[in-house]
């Protein structure tokens, strides 16, 4: 096995692109593509190679990254007639760090096996701030050996950096985050509305909730942005949608996406809080504010009470 | 104004004993009453004096705090004949750090005042391990000035110490902070009875969701005991279940606790998570698991999937 040199990357939006200067940094040649050429630009500049299509990175590199919005998005950059498996070599490592379906990670790591090549869904956790620091989280589903192998690209961009199973397992484990993440907000959403409603300054109140069992990322990084007003996005809630739907969707029928094949096949599993905060952000959505941080979900809340 | 040296206590259980103990520690001197004798019984040992009813803690003491269950043991240990009203001295700070209605604290304080004395509502975060490490979180209403006076004896049981606003707004702050533990109790328990149903490891999914956006006191303290199967009480369902019912009747009327006088008369706050939590919680108490610890929420997720 010859040590990775060659890593190409398709997708260099607010993730991809930070990506691909960590991995110039740790010495990797990169090679890139995008949908949008100019957004690629600060990375070619840094170093990197541009060629015309996913077909041709996959052709220069022995392991590469994809990070693309959406689940037709990975379908599209790996199965078209210019795609990734058109041009995959024996042995690269493809790792998709898109959030997406567990259905999609499974119809496209066969798609790259029958490439005799090697696939890992590894969705990541910590936002541009992250992807910026090498920081990120990374939950990885696939082969261990393809794991290991891909370890020192995983590196170059993330910090926890964890095996969760076979294939499917990374984008079921985002899927856990994503709930978490989701009523986590809607606690602090309701706590912020009801202390606005009965008096209290938001900014103490969130400074005792802090230091004890109300203790949360989303109290230390959301609340204090409701608090200021700033809807600015560090997660849009269009996003956080495409997430919480993948979620309840897999959570419907869990038995399609099930990791083993001792598991029986499993029936639905009922998440009535995640539902509610679905269909709290789709007023959201409604009210024009899609593209706005998942903290708008305040806004939601202030409109029902009468206190905006 | 004299300096505090004879501290009350009314109520020795989970937490007043450890409160007690760390009054001694300090160095106050320390007069207590419990409804069931015997609970005082290592605080006696520890040099506690024992009185027989709240009217004579209050009379010998130039500070007192009260920890009792709920709103009308509050209401009995101040209103009774035999309370602390009946035998409270002028100046002195009562501070009940009972987790009560905004309604009772209220009443309480009116009735305190009456005496000349002054009131302190003072619930507390840190449950048992907090009270004996004397290092709960604090969150007060009421006069600033009593708040001052009775900060030598709030520093010998607590460590985050904060003045939230008049009275009532120590128990609307403690509001705040269990809705929002609710919500985050939830989002723990839908993540992994989702991950159980679709195959994953549950301790794996934690450790990648603990270093993200994702991560919460719930996730570090109830998401391992529910791994483990541990449903033993860090707080009990029947508590939280207390304390949410108070959250939403609050809710509900908020008009009826506002706090400073300019405020407009406030319509009702819809707390929709916190509602569902509520729900949820009180299916456990169907099941007889009222006395069991909030992890145990996960229970009721798993009968609604069938995976138990």
């Amino acid at each position: 096995m010859h040590s990775i040199k060659n890593v190409g990357l398709v997708g260099t939006g607010l993730m991809g692109a930070p990506m691909a200067r960590n991995l110039l940094k740790t010495g990797f040649s990169v090679t890139v593509y995008s949908r949008t050429k100019s957004k690629a630009q600060a990375v070619l500049d840094a170093g990197a190679t541009w060629v015309d299509s996913p077909c041709e990175v996959a052709a220069r590199s022995q392991a590469l990254i994809s990070c693309v919005p959406d689940s037709p998005d990975v379908e599209a950059v790996y199965l078209a007639d210019n795609g990734i498996c058109a041009g995959i070599q024996p042995e690269t490592v493809a790792i998709d760090m898109s959030t997406v379906s567990p259905e999609t990670a499974r119809k496209v790591d066969a798609a790259v096996r029958g490439k005799h090549a090697a696939f890992l869904d590894a969705p990541v956790s910590g936002g541009k701030t992250g992807a910026e620091a090498g920081t990120l989280a990374i939950m990885i589903g696939g082969d261990e050996d393809a794991f290991e192998r891909a370890m020192p690209v995983l590196k170059a961009v993330g910090k926890t950096i964890v095996h969760c199973g076979p294939c499917g397992a990374g984008q079921l484990t985002k899927l856990c985050n994503q709930i978490i993440c989701g009523l986590n907000l809607l606690a602090v959403s309701e706590a912020m509305v009801f202390a606005k409603k009965v008096g209290l300054d938001q900014k103490i109140m969130l400074k005792v909730v802090s230091s004890g069992a109300a203790a949360s990322w989303a109290v230390e990084n959301l609340a204090s942005r409701m608090e200021r007003r700033d809807f600015a996005p560090m997660f849009k809630i269009d996003h956080q949608q495409k997430d919480l739907k993948i979620a309840l969707d897999t959570a419907r029928s869990p038995g399609s996406v099930r990791l083993h094949d001792h598991d029986p096949l499993a029936t639905p599993v009922p998440l009535p809080g995640t539902a509610l905060v679905h269909q709290l952000l789709a007023a959201n959505q409604a009210a024009g504010e899609g593209l706005e941080g998942t903290q708008a979900l305040l806004k939601t809340l202030e409109r029902l009470a009468q206190a905006g």
